[in-house]
């Protein structure tokens, strides 16, 4: 889909690079689609088509598969105009043998009996991944997942910390912790032993990163342990008044695990989740661009050690990321995530990375996909949008020459990945 | 003045398509300018002059409208750079026979009496709206307009609610309500009866649209009724202390009977009125980057059934819309506004939007104009960057065909008006 | 390094235009750099060589030069992608006959002896500033500098006044001042004698403009008299509490002055100062994004006869700029500072303000630098893009000539400076 010569030979050369997703949600156990159903059952699809009018029925449990397809296939025509759509088709096209520009209802059948034909075949996960040219998918892993029962070398753990931050309060996430790491949170002391275990646990079994996913008004700072010790005990006796307080100081000792187990910390920040109320699973999250990485300022003085990759919500809040990438030795720039993975966004938030952060600091793209069909489209997506812009902004004007910017493009897709995470 | 040939190709299918501009502010009564003083009468010519100068003498009522058109021209030398310059040169090479590149003031006499002569002709407004492919226009319809003496198929009311929500202290503002309604506002019953009435009025007189502007810390939510009524109470006493909860309260109404008469609400948000205190006429007013469309979360829930047609004024929130457009079922992208009506916003804000937000929840443009004569220059504007984009993000990546291109400028321009506003 | 035909001849005619720099750091009695080490001292080298990993330990003091320059010379390898890469090869090209792409450590012995040659010339100073095509460069001089020993009509003094400002509270700055001034900063009236004297001791030796970088939140407005009196006597008695109002209540007087001796006041609005703690010098400062123009509003109001000159440190605030300068007489944007003096900032913030401020009210750029030899990398880096832009913005789309863009280069990199500054 390029039409620009010189990026479309770089485009060649960089689909070569053996690719290292550092961030997905692929489930280890169960990789690939097995349907058609479960490509269209990726939230961008199903809030896409309740954007334009269709109603949550046909998302029910019971609803026949075929019936949801139709359904949302029927409103994709509202918006064939969109990236997902691109998504969809180009999965259509490599993985189903459509021949189309378009998929219409009139297609429906036939695809969907083709999709679940090939995705049975024993080797379909093996398909996908060498199609794909994927090496290495990293994973968001719950604290108390036994990673057990998939090859931790293709599928890398990563310690997802979402709700021992945010979510401490519910009686669940406490037993869930309980029962991981056999340690009952009871107070501060107790609960730093249990993350500590599961610390071990996690790095034991070749996890490679820590991540959460922040709100955009959350501001880190280390919490006096005394503070922290009574608003925890309060917390647990459910009195959920200094939460925040809490939130911060879970926080905090998850970075200083991160720098005694020499894990990376995945810092993706800016997201409100249930805005939309009524909205469909997953697709009730939105943003507040007035946020600032100054409220990480405290954290990136704390942990020097520490590498933090840093994904925003907002191209807006880009340009802080550049210059934090630029100053801090331990900010490292991070893909380009969700309302900002639209072409036009990619486009310019990766322009002023390669032009004002160290190359080295980079780490180009992961798919967030939940079914590995995901990461081709999705990273073609953005090979496409680097090659163009390797040719304009460093080719052209004969800053680098062709065999640089694939090596440049290497750095962003594997290298760094490599390096940063240590796999 | 596009010098890409697709590009070119595409803009002239895209000038086929009839115009529904869904944003005026054109009196129905007086649709065209009169004279070339009407013309650069237009706030954009009277504060640019004012930046690099003018004094406001030559804007006196008093003033010779030839000297004032004179002194206009002669600062425009200072600010030929601007789209705005732009606009002008092309109506006085549209509508006035004029030959230049540059208007000087050598051309003054000339083109003042030139136009004169046109603009005299009993068919000059049918002339303008012809040259213009304009079919409809919507109003921006004070609340008390009588809404008689036009044709209202033609020049579409609607009913603008700023002086409702935001200046309901003033004893002018509140006579005049009562005027329209025949009913006093002496509490909140009789404020929402009234209110009523006046979306009665503007139904029957086929208004179809509801809409507003507001300023970038408006934060509605649904008001508690005995906390308004007391608020109201008191500013019905003239004790303004809480002023902005009975705004919060009367436009938490408005939603409220958009629901119920089913018409749509345009909120154009982020503009501060009077900022530069002595800036001309209409050339007072900016902006605060720091909002957020989270403040509209709660009325984006609590109104499924409305269609929220919404304008922000920076390109920053531009991908606050795109997202919200995306996730939101009642959340319509709105045209370009003001200080983001300009080529390179509109650039990226459009390409943003055609990747992302579904097409039929997309209204491209509309006018902003007060004189009829500025369709023309306006749209040729957006229609030259949408066709730039389409063949760009499109048809050179065989995304689309020129023909499905044309079909989506047509939605942007034409259907999804007819279809959101009921036209 | 321009690729397109027209572009590139754009760009020979304005590089034929004599610069006048509105801003720079340049030591005045000591303008050119006279060895690589001070080339590579420049705090973008030092930061960007940090950011990848180097210590502070060959930026001591006692560290020989040379081993110095291998060390950032080695570090740089990891940020060849970056602009601030760019301008040290172009120096190098420029200016020590280098021939290659890269500079490797190879080079590192040659380069340095070269330079320090080179360097070592008497017309060193001139052969940069011919080279550079520079006529006059403006200086930050600290409000004590006696002005002496320097050609003021090539070196512009301006008044730099974030000490006064914001660090009144030091003895240091104190007794800086009353050295300066021959009068004790005692209370609020022998403080504004002392600024001042200031005042006219600047104008006295050619200065041109006043100039300060603020903070993201500063909101400047009038300080009741007596109230800043009272939190002065405080600060003098080195109480802290009120500090905030004393630097609105300096900043304030400061404009005053700027009024009374009609000098332009340089605003550089936005920075944050040591966010990195341990940062190299210089290398600490960064920003947030959540500030607004705004929060200027009383200061342009108030002050309708003093030219702004506006810097903004985020892209995102340049369409609030753009707003200002394009409503507020008093409001000129000037030039690409720090963060945003990244291509793909600038070319967006340029084609904004191109479309839409007047021409006359643009600063087009300056050179920031501390070191002579960096004009000409600086200005060729912004010279490419402008030329691109006209190209494509104005030449292209018949809006222009090319005479007509190459006059608008002119206004942007010379005659505008000339008029406003009153040079």
């Amino acid at each position: 889909m390029l039409y620009d010569r010189l990026a479309q030979d770089l485009y060649t050369e960089i689909c070569h690079i053996p690719l290292i997703d550092p961030h997905s949600h692929i489930d280890p156990r169960r990789p690939a689609a097995r349907s058609l159903d479960e490509i269209l059952g990726y939230h961008y699809y199903t809030e896409l088509a309740h954007s334009v009018g269709m109603d949550q029925g046909p998302l029910a449990p019971g609803v026949d598969a075929r019936e949801r397809v139709r359904s949302i296939l029927y409103h994709m025509a509202q918006f064939d105009n969109t990236v997902q759509h691109q998504w969809f088709l180009e999965i259509c096209r490599a993985f189903f043998n459509f021949q189309g520009h378009r998929v219409t209802l009139a297609d429906c059948a036939a695809l969907f009996d083709t999709a679940e034909k090939l995705m049975a075949r024993p080797d379909w996960e093996e398909h996908v991944l060498h199609q794909s040219n994927l090496e290495k998918v990293f994973l968001t892993n719950d604290f108390d997942d036994t990673l057990e029962g998939f090859d931790t070398s293709r599928y890398v753990p990563c310690l997802r910390t979402d709700d021992l931050v945010f979510h401490l309060d519910k009686p669940d996430v406490q037993s869930r912790l309980a029962t991981a790491t056999r340690i009952e949170p009871r107070d501060l002391p107790s609960l730093r032993r249990a993350v500590g275990t599961l610390f071990e646990h996690f790095t034991r079994h070749g996890a490679k990163a820590c991540a959460i996913s922040l709100p955009p008004d959350f501001s880190p700072y280390s919490v006096n342990d005394q503070e922290f010790a009574t608003a925890l005990a309060a917390l647990l006796r459910k009195d959920s008044q200094n939460k925040a307080l809490c939130s911060v100081g879970v926080f905090w000792i998850l970075a200083e695990y991160c720098r005694s187990f020499k894990l990376p910390f995945d810092l993706m920040i800016g997201v409100n989740r249930r805005v939309y109320e009524r909205g469909v699973h997953q697709g009730q999250d939105l943003f507040d661009q007035r946020t600032s990485l100054l409220q990480y300022a405290k954290l990136f003085n704390a942990f020097p050690e520490v590498p933090f990759c840093i994904s925003v919500l907002s191209s807006g809040q880009n340009q802080e990321l550049v210059s934090h990438g630029w100053i801090f030795p331990n900010v490292i720039t991070s893909g380009h995530w969700w309302y900002s993975n639209v072409p036009p966004y990619i486009e310019q938030d990766l322009r002023a990375r390669l032009a004002a952060v160290p190359k080295a600091k980079q780490i180009g793209y992961y798919s967030d996909m939940y079914k590995l069909e995901f990461g081709l489209p999705k990273y073609n997506m953005y090979r496409r949008i680097l090659a163009q812009v390797l040719a304009n902004d460093f080719v052209r004007p004969r800053l680098y020459t062709e065999a640089q910017a694939v090596e440049l493009a290497r750095l962003l897709l594997r290298d760094n990945v490599r390096r940063i995470f240590n796999v």
